[in-house]
C-alpha cells in the first residue's frame, strides 16, 4: 500500500490537521459513555458538517499499545512494523541513538530481599519526584559506564521513568533482543529472568542480567528506588519517513515524550510546546500554521483518566478540548480530523481493542450522517468501520492529494 | 479468491443482471445527494424488498478511474490487474488488438507556436465534430504507416478522441511502455515530453516521441486539430474471461466505447443497442434475454453529469431510470442488481472515493433495512460496506451457483 500510495501522490499541497484524543472511545459506564456524557457543543456542531466512521486501531480484537495504534493512524501497517517501547522513550527523551543502540525503558521500583528472594513491593518506587530521579540517575551514570565494552549510558524521565542505552560494536538486528522482561506486572513477586526468547538473543539478555545485578548493587542502599525493572528492548527500526511517503512536511504537536518520540521516529518536526496544556499546544499550532502541511496534535490526559478509571475526569479533558476547538476550526485547516490512537474506557481502566470515533471535515465530507462525535453517532458515517491504517487514505483523499487510481 | 470462486462453482445456471449507475453515488449538495433527490417510486419500492449495503470501489480513500472500478464490479482484484486506457478505448473502437500491439489513446488538441516553444491553447481542439474527426485521422493514416519496421494505425473515436496502435515485430511487456502521458492536464503549458519511466522503456518513449513529431508535422496546417495529445499507452492484458472465472453466458448493454472494451476484454459479448437511451438499451436486453446468462447492462450518462458538476441532470438520468425499472423487474431475473462503478458527486464535479450504494434482489434476499437506494439507506443494509471485487460472490451467492465451502 506504501508503493501504491506514495504513486498516486500528486502535487497538489494542502494542509491536513489530525487531532488525537489518547484513548477517547470508551464503554457505556452505566449507560453514556465519556464522549456521550461530555457537553461538546462545538465538537457537536463539527460533526454534523463532518464525514464519520469509526477505525479499528490493529485487527479486530486486539488491543493496541500507544506505539502500534500510533502507526497504524500515521498509515503504517502496525504488523509489519514492530517498534519497541525503549527506542520510543529514548526518541522522546531526545537521546541520541543509532542502529548500534539497544534501548531499554526503565521503571525505579523497591525490592525487599525475602529468604534469599527479592520481592518487588513498589514496581514504580513510589512515583519518586523527577529530582529524585536525577539524583538516582547520576550514581547510575558514575558507577555503571561498561559492561563487557558495551558503553551504557542512563537517562532520566518522568516520575520513575528512565532510559538506558547499550552501545554496541556492531549494528544489532531485533532478533537479537529477543528478551524477557524483567517486570513481573505485579506486586509481591520476584523480578524476572532477562531469559533469552531464542537462540540469537543470548549475548543481549547474559548482558541485560548483569546490568540488572549491576543497578541492584548500585542502588541497594536506597530506600524507594533500590531497584531497576527492565523492559522494551529495541534497536533502531527502518522505516520510510512520513515526507517518503507522503511527501508532506510534517510537524508533531505533543507534551509527552513517547509520542515525541513516535513522530521524531517517522520523521516529523517535534515542535517546542511552551508549557503542558491544550491552550499551549493551540498556541505552538498557530505559529507554526505557515510552515507545515502537516499536524499531528497529540491530547495525552484522555488516556491517563481512562486508565485511571476516572470517568468524569475523561469527560472533563473531553470538555476543554471542545471549548478550544473553535480556535482551531478558525485556523481552516483543508482537513480537520478527530480521532483517538485506540479506547481507554473508565470501566476497563486500560486500553481496549473496541472501535474508535472518526471525524473528517473537508470541503469533500459526506455529512449529515452523525448528530455528535461519540461512538454510536461516528458508526453511522460513510467511512464506516475501517483499519486504523486506512486513515492516512482518507485524509490524503479529502485533500485532493492522491491522483486517480487505473485508467 | 478467483480460484476458490471457480471451485465452488456448482452446476446451476441463473439468470442475473448487474445495472451499473455509471459514477451513480454523490454527496450532500447541500442537504440531499443526487439519489435522495431524484423521486425514484419504483427504485424505492424495490430497494424495501432487496439485500443493500455499499462498496468501496478499489480501497479506502482511492479515487478509480472507469477501468479498475468495474474490474472490480466484475470480481477482479484492480490492484492486480492495472489496465491501460489505451487498451480499453481500441477495444471499445472494434479495434483489432493482440500482445504486439501497443493502444495509446490520443487527443486531437490545438497548440500555438511561441518563442520556439509549442503551447497548448485547447486539450480538444474545440471538440471537433465526429466528421472532422474522421477527415484528420484518414491524413494520418496517409502521412504516418511505419515508424522504424513498426506498424502505425490511426482509427477515429468520439469527437475529439482517437486511438493510434503500434504494432511491433514482438510481444511487449507493461514495463516497456511506462512512458509519460503527452497531456500536461492544463492548457497554456507545453505538451510533455514523453520520457521513458523505467529503463526498459527508453525504446517505445523514442518511439511515441517520433510519432508526436510525426503527427504535428502533418497537422500543422490545420486550424483546430493541428496536434494530438497522447495517453495510456498499453499492452493487451492477461485477464482471465468471465466464462472461466464463472462458466457463464455474458453479455454487455452497453452504448460508450469504453465500456465496451472492458466488457469484451473480460470476455463479454458486447450486444448490439440500436440508438443511445436506457429504453434502446431494454430493447436490447429483452431480445438478448434467452440467449445469455449474465448481463452487465451500463448506463453512462450519471457520470458525465455528475462530471460537469450539474446536479440536477444527474438527478433527472436516475429518474428516467427509475421510469424503466417496472419492465426490467417485469422480465423476472433470479437476481437484478443495482449499483455504481464508483462515486462522481456533481459536488466535487470529478470521480471520488466515497462509498457507493448496492441493491441486489433475489429470493434469498435480507430485506426490510432499506427504505430506498440511496447511500444513507443503503448503508444500513446486511451487506455492509465492502471492496467492491466482493460484488460477484455476493450475486453468485443470491443465484445460489456457489456450493459450500468447506466441511
Amino acid at each position: 500500500m506504501h508503493q501504491l500510495r506514495s504513486n498516486l501522490r500528486n502535487e497538489k499541497s494542502n494542509k491536513i490537521l489530525l487531532i488525537v484524543l489518547d484513548g477517547v472511545g470508551g464503554l457505556p459506564f452505566p449507560k453514556l459513555t465519556e464522549l456521550e456524557a461530555a457537553r461538546t457543543p462545538n465538537l457537536d456542531k463539527l460533526a454534523k458538517k463532518s464525514e464519520t466512521g469509526s477505525h479499528v486501531p490493529v485487527l479486530n480484537g486486539l488491543t493496541p499499545g500507544s506505539g502500534s495504534a500510533h502507526l497504524s493512524l500515521f498509515g503504517y501497517d502496525p504488523l509489519s512494523f514492530d517498534i519497541g517501547r525503549g527506542i520510543l522513550e529514548a526518541l522522546g527523551l531526545d537521546v541520541e541513538v543509532t542502529p548500534y543502540h539497544l534501548s531499554i525503558r526503565g521503571n525505579f521500583s523497591t525490592v525487599k530481599e525475602e529468604k534469599k528472594k527479592l520481592i518487588v513491593t513498589d514496581r514504580r518506587a513510589g512515583r519518586l519526584s523527577n529530582q529524585e530521579n536525577k539524583r538516582i540517575v547520576k550514581i547510575l551514570k558514575q558507577k555503571i559506564s561498561k559492561i563487557d565494552n558495551i558503553k551504557v549510558d542512563f537517562i532520566s524521565g518522568i516520575e520513575h521513568r528512565f532510559v538506558c542505552t547499550l552501545k554496541f560494536s556492531k549494528k544489532l538486528n531485533s532478533s537479537e533482543c529477543l528478551v524477557a522482561d524483567t517486570d513481573p506486572e505485579n506486586e509481591g513477586m520476584e523480578p524476572i529472568y532477562p531469559k533469552n526468547l531464542n537462540k540469537n538473543s543470548l549475548k543481549v539478555s547474559k548482558i541485560i542480567n548483569k546490568l540488572t545485578i549491576l543497578i541492584r548493587n548500585s542502588l541497594s542502599k536506597e530506600k524507594k528506588a533500590n531497584y531497576a525493572l527492565l523492559r522494551g528492548y529495541s534497536v533502531y527500526p527502518l522505516i520510510p519517513t512520513f515526507n517518503q511517503l507522503y511527501k508532506m512536511k510534517t510537524a508533531s504537536i505533543v507534551t509527552y515524550p513517547m509520542y515525541k518520540g513516535i513522530s521524531k521516529l517517522v520523521g516529523m518536526t517535534s515542535l517546542n510546546v511552551p508549557g503542558s496544556s491544550i491552550s499551549h499546544q493551540l498556541e505552538t499550532l498557530k505559529k507554526g500554521y505557515k510552515k507545515y502541511d502537516f499536524f499531528y496534535f497529540h491530547i495525552k490526559k484522555t488516556d491517563s483518566y481512562g486508565e485511571d478509571g476516572n470517568f468524569k475526569k475523561k469527560t472533563g479533558v473531553i470538555e476543554d478540548f471542545d471549548k478550544i476547538l473553535p480556535d482551531i476550526i478558525k485556523l481552516n485547516f483543508d482537513v480537520l480530523a478527530i480521532t483517538g490512537d485506540h479506547s481507554t474506557p473508565a470501566r476497563m481502566k486500560s486500553h481496549s481493542w473496541h472501535p474508535v470515533p472518526v471525524l473528517i471535515n473537508s470541503k469533500n465530507s459526506f455529512y449529515g450522517t452523525s448528530k455528535r462525535f461519540t461512538e454510536k453517532e461516528c458508526q453511522k458515517g460513510t467511512l464506516g468501520l475501517f483499519e486504523g491504517k486506512y486513515l492516512m487514505n482518507f485524509l490524503l483523499a479529502h485533500a485532493e492529494m492522491l491522483s486517480k487510481f487505473g485508467a
